[in-house]
């Protein structure tokens, strides 16, 4: 069924239905466009959210262990996950808005010339159909004229009083207007002729042909939409073994976290070295020599342990052995001076 | 490798550590609620636009065709695709920041009371030094009286001018001295004792154990951020079936695009079910019997013809046919005075 045969009347409707649908392309243009710049919203947000999260210049020495790590790779796989919705925004816009704004203007540029053509072929057979009803006017006021003047002519034939000049003019009027009706006629007939020929031809392939081509190009509208649904769909579907990959990299990232380590990370990076205060002697002074007899000396408590188990000479630890050590020498310094207090941390 | 055991002096460090430890939980905690915050302007965005783009109520009629419809079932789909991504957001407020945001609490009142622990222990033993410190000094005091009153009574009993009685009065004193000295180095002793005692107590289970449970609390903190982990990746895997059936079901609504089904729908919608019109007549006004000569009737041109193709009488049509027909007649009635002029759209 085509719409040149069908709808030979249907011209307004048809134009009016061809301007809908492409606006109705159009509309889904905007739609994928729409959808693009969520998915570019969303991707940023992603973006953004790792950004805040990243480590702190101050929290470096942090990110040694293993929940820490896992949570930096996790955000690499948040940020690529951000990444994949850019792609398929970018390919939306790409691939799909794209074409689908050059086949809007080719549509309607398309559908504009059509509409022109059928109203250019409407115009053509109007101005024909006027020249028809001009020369058939022309045709019945030569008749009524050449009725006239055979009735004037039978009317002065018939009156004896009248000259024979004057008949004879009656008669000559009459053959006039004879001759000219005939002519009239014969132009009305000839224009009669070309009417009904350009509008067979207009009715069976001038105007089926402009309407032909809107249904081809509505019929090329609608393959296109469905079109690009499937490639905005395909779009969509391709990055989703890349995210599924980002997924399965979070949950690999999280694999790495390991407690027992991270807890022994802890003691490699506190450990003093040192041992737990031994026994305060007994200092007796009546046996005693007599010498610093107010002092009582943990003498153990300083002696370190070195992290190999080995026993080490006192003054013998490093610079950051030194440094813990000062804060326990300090503690035991004061001891019994001051009591020994701990801060708890809120 | 145990905290208790090797991190005896560093009381301090652990409590930052562990307070670190937490505070990092939290952040992750902040990461998944800022991240289903995001799904969920994600999923409020897509249903927006959803909504903006369905058919206002002027349109209703387009979505007769096949590709309108599609893109109504599309809509659906990423409307129920939206959903999905609620559903994240959803479980990962409920399955893992509400688990992560109670353990949380717990782990700082876990952490409180094992540092408040740690602190009393140490305060004690601290208490019991400051103890045996006074103990020696009193011993110390006493030990030089006694001495001092040997001393003198030595001084006394070489002196033969003094009294016996003065002599006595020194022995007597150098008794009572030696036996304060020895009472207080009893007490000291005692002290000592007491205070060894309490210190490898200390340092042997008493302070180990805080240390082992904030061990054990700092494992289960990183142990549960890898479950955390777990859960949100098992949060998006979810939906991720559904989502590509969302994205399934868009093909399927592409599916039913059928534009040659569409333009025959435009047909059906808009057919008048009148022919062409046919020749105009030749009317020769010699032949005619006079009525009306000056009009020039199509008398085929209203014809009406049905869509089964059968020819039906003038008059018989239904009213919508009535309607469309008017149109015609209007256009075919305006013959020869007006010019049939189609309007085109822009």
């Amino acid at each position: 069924m085509s719409w040149g045969t069908e709808l030979w009347d249907q011209f307004e409707n048809l134009s009016a239905h061809t301007l809908k649908g492409i606006d109705f392309l159009e509309k889904y243009g905007h739609f994928v466009r729409d959808r693009a710049t969520i998915e570019c919203e969303y991707a940023n947000k992603l973006r953004k959210l790792v950004k805040s999260y990243q480590p702190k210049k101050k929290d470096e020495e942090e990110y040694q262990y293993s929940s820490c790590r896992a949570f930096k790779l996790l955000m690499d796989e948040v940020n690529d996950l951000a990444g994949q919705h850019e792609v398929v925004a970018e390919n939306l816009l790409a691939n799909v808005l794209k074409e689908l704004t050059a086949l809007t203007k080719d549509l309607r540029d398309e559908r504009k010339r059509q509409l022109y053509e059928g109203s250019r072929l409407t115009q053509s057979l109007q101005n024909q159909i006027d020249e028809l009803f001009r020369s058939k006017k022309a045709y019945d006021k030569a008749f009524k004229e050449s009725e006239k003047a055979i009735e004037n002519f039978q009317k002065a034939d018939a009156d004896y009083n009248l000259s024979r000049a004057e008949v004879e003019k009656q008669r000559l009027n009459m053959s006039y207007k004879s001759q000219a009706c005939d002519t009239a006629k014969n132009h009305y007939a000839d224009q009669l002729q070309r009417t009904n020929e350009l509008q067979r031809q207009h009715y069976r392939s001038g105007l089926p042909e402009v309407f032909r081509q809107l249904q081809e190009l509505d019929e090329k509208r609608i393959k296109n939409i469905k079109n690009f649904i499937y490639s905005a769909v395909e779009t969509e579907k391709n990055v989703f073994p890349i995210i599924n990959k980002c997924l399965d990299g979070i949950t690999k990232a999280a694999d790495i976290i390991d407690e027992k380590q991270d807890t022994i990370l802890v003691i490699e990076r506190f450990k003093s070295g040192f041992n737990p205060p031994e026994d305060y002697p007994f200092e007796d002074l009546s046996k005693s020599n007599g010498s610093n007899p107010g002092s009582l000396q943990n003498v153990n408590s300083i002696q370190p342990r070195l992290k190999d188990g080995g026993l080490t000479v006192k003054g013998t630890f490093s610079g950051s052995k030194i440094k813990k050590r000062a804060g326990i020498l300090n503690i035991f310094g004061s001891r019994g001076v001051s009591s020994v207090c701990f801060f708890i941390s809120p």
